[in-house]
């Protein structure tokens, strides 16, 4: 058992702590679903894209699922091969593009035909082939929060399936693309299976039509997105994910391309605060802890509930309800509103859980707060895997350009 | 005029440019709404806390409202004396209250008893006498988002009257402790000038009723909130604002404090940005720019509008509906829905105005992008204000802690 109060004098809190061990099991759960079958697990990026923790997954053989250059570089920075990498998004800029097709990554999955078309010029001037994908939006409602659905047609991702056929065949006859795979993605934190193997169906179709156009395919990329349980909520089983999306393929020899990044990490983090004051409102109770919605926006962003829980053991007393908020000068800086707690104290410490995901990764430095310190817990023991920033750090680049000082 | 085409060319877009001769006229508009009256005016930091816009308002003496210790040093730094600078916020550290009694602040903002009996704790050991505002919760209603509502009772802010009273006294017998303000400040982007005058009659009533205890007061704090036209919403006069404030304090003699952030700084911003692909989803526009939600999140983080003007000179043409949106992968990465805009081609140059409050100061890093270069307009000179964040920024407090690189 972790002791978080030794914890908590070595390094002060808040902290980020992460379960290494649970984040190499969490992929090797994707890994064993998809055995026996092509297939190529790429990390996706996005959810945590701290580098050891990539580090781990590339020692694991991930791939890696990137929407920005500066995720690539993190990549292979952390050790993840160029030819496991990915590169999505709907906004890739030219110097993007450039710079992933100079570094020979897999492929980049193509957004619009506009973008399409940058790519041939950027890769024409290269004197390359750029290998491509083309992401298909099979408007199908995914039913997550619509922040993060994907592949409704009112979105801004991917292209229908009249002009994704259209790019394929503007991408075989020319001479500077190379199509190797088709690629869908509805959307994050799904928690049904149906609508993903009704994506994965009708794409597969199409597949089958662009091979028979003599399109030669290799990739089936399915995306990510399968949920994890926040608050008790039942998930996908990844036998039936695989298995569904397999039996979707039937009679295709694609290697199957599959982006999870919230189910490899969410359930690993956790978020370390201790109370810094109780306080009453008429009839209201707040516990105010020392982490704030900069460093963990979901619940402010998303509505996202993630449970908290008392470290500090405390003798039976009666819990009451209370709101557990931040010190960030805003209402919506409020982690948990109406949860039961004991009596507690200064120095008391909390958990907020499964904030592996989409926690670090979204944080800022709102009201002037420096990024925690990450920890990992491998092995039984525990290391440092981000240094906790330091005030100069937030104004170094404005200093030098401070006038008459 | 300014020429952004030869800016952009100059500078990469996205950036952020701030016009500040507009901030100096709106700083200005405050001490003239005051002037005659002893007050003084602390600009809000969390707002924006650009060294080089502080700098600018420290020559205008601006006082500083600060709410971490980050934001504290930010001021110093940036030559605002310690003597204007008040600390406010319902979170401090112990270390945050070392901190700024140490550098002999104006006055802490105080918003719970623990606090209170914390700050006093502190002094104690460094031996010397707190000077403290307690920060009143009128339990009024500010009409504005409730992200930004912080004047009801179910929000984390402040104290109630009645404990006010006790801590206003606890403080007075105490050795260590020197109430000198009362404070209120309920919400953000006000456009309505009743609730404020409303609160400033009730917690001028209080300010009475301590003075009879005998209680020093010297400020009467009457925290920000005024709002700025975002979409053509008329705003609260200054001079009525200050008008409403100085009858209430009839027969008192008290220092104004006023906590202005947003209506110094919002208007004065401009995020620069670049088509970089237009997409048509069945009968829906895109345009995706090269922001982001990470760069501006105001319009996902509470559903803001703001207005997006096309730079580049185009000839008359037909507009059509569509919707701005950035390279994030979230379907909430989205600047603005059903604006109408002409064609556009890639390179065309964006504008989304008003952002100079709350843009770069929540800016995050999600999806690996680095934070935004930020220039100044002053005296019809352009001059880099924030160098723009480096790749290798990005990761170089985990770089160093990669096991076995």
């Amino acid at each position: 058992m972790l002791n978080y109060e030794e914890l908590s004098l070595a390094y002060k809190t808040p902290f980020y702590l992460y379960n290494f061990d649970q984040i190499k099991e969490a992929f090797l759960r994707y890994k064993e679903a998809f055995r026996g079958r092509k297939s190529l697990i790429c990390y996706a990026l996005k959810a945590n894209s701290n580098l050891s923790i990539l580090s781990l997954l590339a020692s694991l053989e991930s791939g890696a699922d990137c929407v920005s250059i500066g995720e690539i570089k993190r990549a292979l920075e952390a050790g993840i091969k160029p030819y496991r990498i990915v590169f999505s998004g709907v906004g890739k800029s030219e110097f993007e593009i450039e710079q992933a097709l100079k570094l020979n990554i897999l492929f980049l999955n193509v957004e619009s035909f506009m973008e399409l078309k940058t790519i041939e010029k950027i890769a024409q001037t290269l004197g390359i082939k750029a290998r491509i994908s083309i992401r298909i939006n099979p408007n199908i409602d995914a039913k997550t929060h619509p922040y993060i659905s994907t592949g409704l047609k009112e979105n801004k991702f991917g292209v229908e399936e009249k002009e994704a056929l259209e790019m394929f065949v503007f991408a075989k006859k020319s001479a500077f693309l190379e199509p190797i795979s088709v690629h869908f993605h509805i959307g994050s934190q799904l928690l049904d299976l149906a609508p993903i193997l009704e994506a994965s169906q009708k794409v597969a179709k199409i597949a089958k039509s662009l091979i028979a156009l003599g399109i030669n395919l290799r990739f089936f990329d399915v995306g990510g997105g399968v949920g994890v349980s926040y608050e008790n909520e039942e998930t996908i089983k990844l036998y039936d994910y695989a298995q569904g999306i397999l039996d979707s393929l039937k009679g295709l020899d694609l290697t199957i391309i599959c982006e999870p990044g919230r189910s490899i990490v969410a359930e690993s983090g956790e978020l370390v605060t201790q109370v810094l004051y109780e306080k009453m409102a008429q009839s209201k109770r707040f516990v105010v802890v020392d982490a704030g919605m900069n460093d963990f926006l979901r619940p402010s962003l998303y509505h996202a509930k993630h449970s908290i829980r008392v470290v500090t053991p405390s003798k039976e007393c009666e819990t009451s309800l209370c709101d557990v908020v931040g010190p960030v000068c805003e209402s919506s800086d409020t982690f948990l509103k109406g949860i039961n707690l004991p009596p507690l104290k200064q120095g008391d410490k909390l958990v907020i859980e499964k904030v592996g995901a989409y926690g670090s990764s979204m944080a800022s430095n709102y009201n002037s707060r420096p990024k925690l310190l990450e920890l990992a817990l491998e092995n039984k023991e525990i290391r440092v895997i981000r240094k906790k920033e330091s005030l100069e750090d937030l104004w170094r680049l404005e200093k030098e350009c401070l006038k008459g000082i």
